[in-house]
């Protein structure tokens, strides 16, 4: 059961509600007023639940589903046992998202401006926001609609931010030209000065860093995770980016649009990614590389060279897919002689 | 000289109480009286203190040994020289972590709450706890007693803390249902949204999540570490776990008792961990894994299968610990030819 | 151009002026009264903007500048467009940092304490110092002149930090003794507890930390990364060294001067590296290592023994520079047969 301490229940919904909320067909319509309280999974649904079931490899699993009902596609529904009420669509897992949307809602925190939160008089805020507590809003800020600043958060002089963004607890945001629909996860840093230095008599001497950080639109960046800000150009964010937690892009880098960059990847500066590249957790990036559009980079690879549109690669150094496979395969077959 | 900015020095004590406190045997009795004002390490000590020895490996330093007295086992205590006092006992390490917890102490602040501090009226706060500076305490959050909340940290709304739980400095704390005993460092993000979505139409669709994470007793989760709440089911920390700083832990990964997860180790989604596995630094899992009680993952691994109990594995892709040292043997050897 | 937003202009200058502040000379000095407004790269630069021009690897580009001057070397001078006035210097590199220094400049923010900063009455704070939003200073630190102390970060009970610090946007200060000139980015982790445990029926028993962090002058610790305190021994940083985003460096560790750690290196307890030690992202290290003045680490490399003076190592487990390489060519040729 979803813990209604966290998340609000808007159901239940008959079946009918269900069938068209997803649309999904409903095997047998004289259930269509029966009602689902909850998503569970299949696992641990039960009488009051509906699961969802769309992973093949979860077939054996499926005849002990206790649901009340279950969405599943045309292929599948053989596996679900009887007595479970079944609704068949395409796309079974698109149909749990719309149904998780319609049941549940997170909390959101009414608009309004916290009285601790500290607002410089030249920013300018739009309508229906909330700003949190120990909020920090500088000179010039500008900030769009309905946007929802977390407790703590700090907005650098001069930042921009359009509507409906969300600004995560104690995240800090400097030096950045922000889209709309973008979430930045708490702690998040975005803004900080590159790693650049020029060693002159023994010292390492910082060169100054003018550039910004651009976020394009329906953007996320993930906890803890640090966006540098360009030395001379910008670093540029495309649009429908997604980053995961604890990841480092550096000064310069430049990603296009729907990029998903997951956990602990560090991206070192002046790279240049394609739209839609795929990079897996701890994946790293020498500098000053270009990654073409669709790549798709394995977990913990290195990627020291240039990598073609819609290239599969894996390793440090990162070799084509089917090369590493074959590293992997001669080195366990030969060492053990 | 531990410095008394920093902590508090409850000494000097005579050997006769620190054998007490150590269960140690002073080899020379006639020595109780003397006394002690510090630990110190083999190299540093001096008249004044105390020092430890039960590293084998370090015995040819222990010739040099200037404390005022020296505890360590009956294997070790011939090559400690005259004039150091010698205290014998079967485990030196837990007398060290005996003396050390008897004769400093950090300061712990006063019990209180900080004026600054913003708490929704609907929160309960046990007895006698700490809350810092700037804490933010939401709507229909509890708290134990004798918790310490320290400057800046965030409880989201409806979050449940047990007693003598130590939240760190900015930490945040959202969806999260917490044992007791628990402390979670400076920075850490608990409870933040999983990385799942859904590509449809050209977007990443953001699946929404909603479970919690589920911390048990006497749980340490290090500094500027994330660890992200279940999407459907909860993401569970068990009992005495301990997970070091940097680390990501993502939606629906569950552990048992006692783990140890060592910093920048990456655990993507619906892992399933038994008890006392051990992860070292910068270890990596692939998604849906299950990892056996007591399996041990070398740093740098990178697993993408399940792992048996009790194994020992190294590599990228990681392979039984032998099977490792000969392939790296078998490339080390063979590559200069 | 540089957002004005973001950066103060200086400018224009003339071309002399130019030369003087650079130490370059100007090819055509009948040009000296000409004025740029702006530093551009060599693509993007066009008739009010300068240009820097110093890797050969880039002359091909150079026949496209369109900017009123470009800085370069006398062996690069060549490539240079007519109508492009130019100057000349040894270090255009420098050239550049030095114009970059004199033609912009960030805004600071005027010495002074906010309003909601907490500031404990027994510490001692220096001359012209901001003290930003929400800042927390507890009892006995004592922090110098011209510091700044940006919002909602927190400074520990019994810190002490140099002249000219700046500690970033919610960084976390604890048991430290900080040089000057030091710059702390935000959400920086300092003095944390290190990850120490004794195994004692069952349980992992947390070993006091009783030591400190040391942290020279000059000295920079990137955003998100964690520095933790000594056990019982201080860690230190020693003068000079630049530490990235999301860097950990646990407990004892010691540091030379001038050593550089790239983003997401992790280093275990107890290690002592020399002077000017560079570490590649993602670079990870047993616990107790010793690595010698100059010692240069690859990206991605897993250190598990000491590494000499001067040494250049690569892969996991690391190995010199050039056997990485043959390790590589070996796999690649003989995997594919």
């Amino acid at each position: 059961m979803i813990d209604k301490n966290f998340y609000k229940n808007n159901g239940p919904f008959t079946l009918a509600q269900v069938a068209e909320i997803t649309n999904a067909v409903l095997a047998d319509v004289g259930q269509a007023e029966e009602k689902i309280h909850e998503i569970a999974s299949m696992e641990n649904a039960g009488a009051r639940d509906i699961c969802f079931f769309y992973d093949r490899k979860a077939k054996e699993k499926a005849g002990n589903i206790k649901a009340k009902a279950c969405i599943t596609n045309e292929d599948l529904k053989a596996f679900v046992p009887a007595g479970v009420a079944v609704l068949i669509c395409t796309d079974p897992k698109m149909a749990f998202l719309k149904l998780n949307k319609a049941l549940y809602a997170e909390y959101t925190p009414t608009a309004g401006i916290d009285s601790t939160a500290r607002i410089d008089p030249s920013a300018k805020i739009g309508k229906n926001c909330f700003i949190g507590a120990h909020v920090v809003i500088e000179e010039n800020v500008i900030i769009g609609d309905n946007c929802r600043l977390e407790a703590g958060c700090v907005i650098a002089r001069g930042c921009q931010i359009g509507n409906a963004c969300r600004i995560g607890v104690n995240a800090y945001i400097s030096y950045c030209l922000m889209g709309s629909n973008c979430y930045i996860y708490s702690g998040a840093r975005i803004g900080c000065d590159g790693f650049g230095f020029n060693f002159e008599n023994g010292c390492h001497v910082r060169i100054p860093q003018i550039g910004r950080v651009i976020i394009g639109n329906d953007v996320e960046i993930g906890a803890n995770t640090c966006v540098d800000r360009g030395a001379l150009d910008d670093t540029v964010i495309g649009d429908g980016c997604r980053i995961d937690n604890l990841v480092q892009i550096a000064h310069n880098d430049k990603m296009g649009r729907g990029c998903v960059i997951v956990s602990q990847t560090g991206i070192a500066g002046s790279c240049t990614f394609g739209d839609y590249v795929v990079c897996g957790g701890q994946s790293g990036f020498a500098d000053h590389l270009t990654v073409g559009s669709g790549a798709q980079i394995a977990a913990q690879s290195g990627i020291m060279r240039d990598i073609a549109p819609g290239a599969v690669v894996m390793g440090s150094p990162a070799v084509p897919f089917k090369d590493y496979m074959r590293q992997v395969s001669f080195l366990q077959r030969n060492s053990k002689k």
